[in-house]
């Protein structure tokens, strides 16, 4: 039997248990630092976060048992927050004894000596310290799968982004009748969808917030232009990465985008937003509650790339710009959001 | 001042009086037969579907006034539902003493000779009975502009798709600061994403209405599944007309089938079906109640026209083909939905 580990015990990573230990994997979740009272309760109680039992051949792994939870692993499974990519990729690395195909559940950029970039060319480099003459074998997946809904078995469509043809053989062993795999070689899509969605998801909630009371379910219209700009934007930003945007048009984008805006914790953040509440302290009322609203680090990650390796695409991003002003120069969501729509649409 | 005429008193024909009056048209609604009592009411009251009262400027005519309600008109817009369309569209080429650009906001396919077709074609031969020697100068208008909120000025994008110089002029000047136009020449593609919105929008609600009661805000994945597969079928439908995907990917595909999905009749004609009611009587329920599911005849419509015309298609659609058998054969959507999953990502 195949070993996989997944890092990481919130939501997604143990969402992903799921479908691997009924496909017969030997399954093994490692939680961080931050896990482990989630680990904890996890042996003998309900998931806190998934709010119900894990399955029972789950192998549960605390932070110091990271070395145990990898040895023999033939694939490993990275779903810790886009903040503690770095960290946890680096403790991988110095704890495998060899390479091994990588799947991350992480969303978005990451930081790493200063800069910022895609998360599949920051684990390259630190990858490459330690194995310096072997390929990184990278899958990233997107595609509209919350892990509530995953771990319910509720039909679920993944892509799995990859420039390995080790992980493209791999993935598809994955599927199960509910989690359904697509297997693409368009990982910078898959992987700047994965971040993206999260940020236009927070446009889509500010419009939830500020229209829901006065308008209650009718500011749809409004909800469908932005909905769409967002997939036109996240198009234009995957093109400066040698992305199709057919992958924008698929599963990876319209999909997650779709679930993301409806539900999720993205959603909420710009909900917040749209009532009044500025984005700060709508971030840290979420963090006390227990839910990290990754969108909210990511606009200000996308804005720092954007700007260092394609400054000349903003132009064309007029709903970015639009939430980067909203989220980290205190400009008010009502006129800003539609001086956006203006800018597109041009005025009368 | 130009002149433009609005046939049918429903929600979309009467909202469309907001902005060409607040653009300084000469306003003028036309009721069907079906109408009366709505023009009747609208003269000294709200009008009874959008619940606001009509600009004031706006010029009502009953059904037996057709012919003064388009002397001299500039254009006409076309706001019937699908079904009226043909009977309403014959009168108007009768009333009309010559050629005039029509803007057509009904959805759909429609039957004229015993043959469903594009209503542009159908259109274009009743015209040639009275003008053979002139084009008809046409445009669909599609995206997602719901008339309850365009009536309330929020921001909605609509879509021009239109095969006539004349119109790709005049059609921007209905523009205001919140009805906003783009045109397209990819008029197949508007047309069709008009009926097909609906008819997918059936799909999303059965799935909102098989899984809100058991898993209450979380049947998402699900939902943008079939989603996206929505899209997919959209594009693969349009280019058997040469129509883009493109379009299909923008407002007047990704856009309005986002906002009929989340909210409107054709989302709650399918939630019915999918809480156990009958197809047959989900549509005789809510037209008791003065709503036309118009996505169930395009269903039908849809499918008499694809095996007519593009029978191959028909292999690459396995949603539409769930659908037709969920709403016409008495398929259970349970099983049948998800057997189109299946067929889609295969058999583990």
């Amino acid at each position: 039997m195949a070993i996989v580990t997944v890092l990481g015990a919130g939501y997604m990573g143990s969402a992903m248990t799921v479908p691997l230990s009924e496909r017969g994997f030997e399954t093994r979740l490692w939680g961080t630092w931050l896990d482990d009272e989630i680990i904890d309760r996890s042996k003998t109680a309900e998931h806190p976060r998934l709010k119900q039992r894990l399955p029972e051949s789950v192998r549960l792994y605390s932070s110091s048992e990271l070395d145990n939870a990898v040895e023999g692993a033939d694939a490993v499974f990275v779903g810790v927050s886009s903040e503690g990519f770095v960290p946890v990729f680096a403790k991988l690395v110095a704890a495998l004894r060899g390479p091994v195909p990588i799947f991350t559940l992480t969303k978005g950029f990451a930081e790493f000596d200063g800069e910022v970039d895609r998360a599949s060319r920051i684990a390259k480099r630190i990858f490459a310290t330690r194995f310096p003459a072997s390929d990184l074998d990278w899958t990233s997946i997107g595609g509209p799968v919350k892990a509530y809904e995953l771990a319910r078995h509720i039909p679920s469509p993944a892509v799995y982004g990859t420039n390995s043809a080790i992980a493209a053989r791999l993935g598809p062993s994955f599927q199960t009748d509910y989690y359904k795999i697509r297997t693409t070689s368009d990982l910078a899509s898959v992987e700047l969808a994965g971040t993206l969605k999260n940020v236009y998801a927070i446009a889509l909630g500010i419009c939830d917030g500020l229209y829901e009371e006065s308008l209650p379910n009718n500011y749809h219209n409004l909800g469908a232009l932005l909905f769409t700009q967002a997939i036109r934007e996240m198009a234009e930003i995957v093109g400066q990465e040698k992305g199709s945007a057919t992958t924008i048009y698929d599963f990876a984008g319209v999909g997650d985008l779709h679930v993301t805006a409806r539900s999720g914790k993205n959603q909420r953040f710009g909900f917040l937003i749209g009532r009044g509440i500025s984005p700060n302290d709508a971030y840290r009322q979420m963090l006390a509650e227990g839910e990290l609203a990754e969108g909210y680090p990511a606009v200000k990650a996308g804005e720092r790339w954007l700007r260092s390796r394609h400054p000349d695409v903003r132009n064309r991003l007029p709903l970015f710009r639009a939430l980067y002003r909203i989220t980290y120069e205190t400009a008010p969501p009502e006129p800003t959001l539609k001086e956006a729509i203006t800018e597109l649409f041009g005025r009368v």
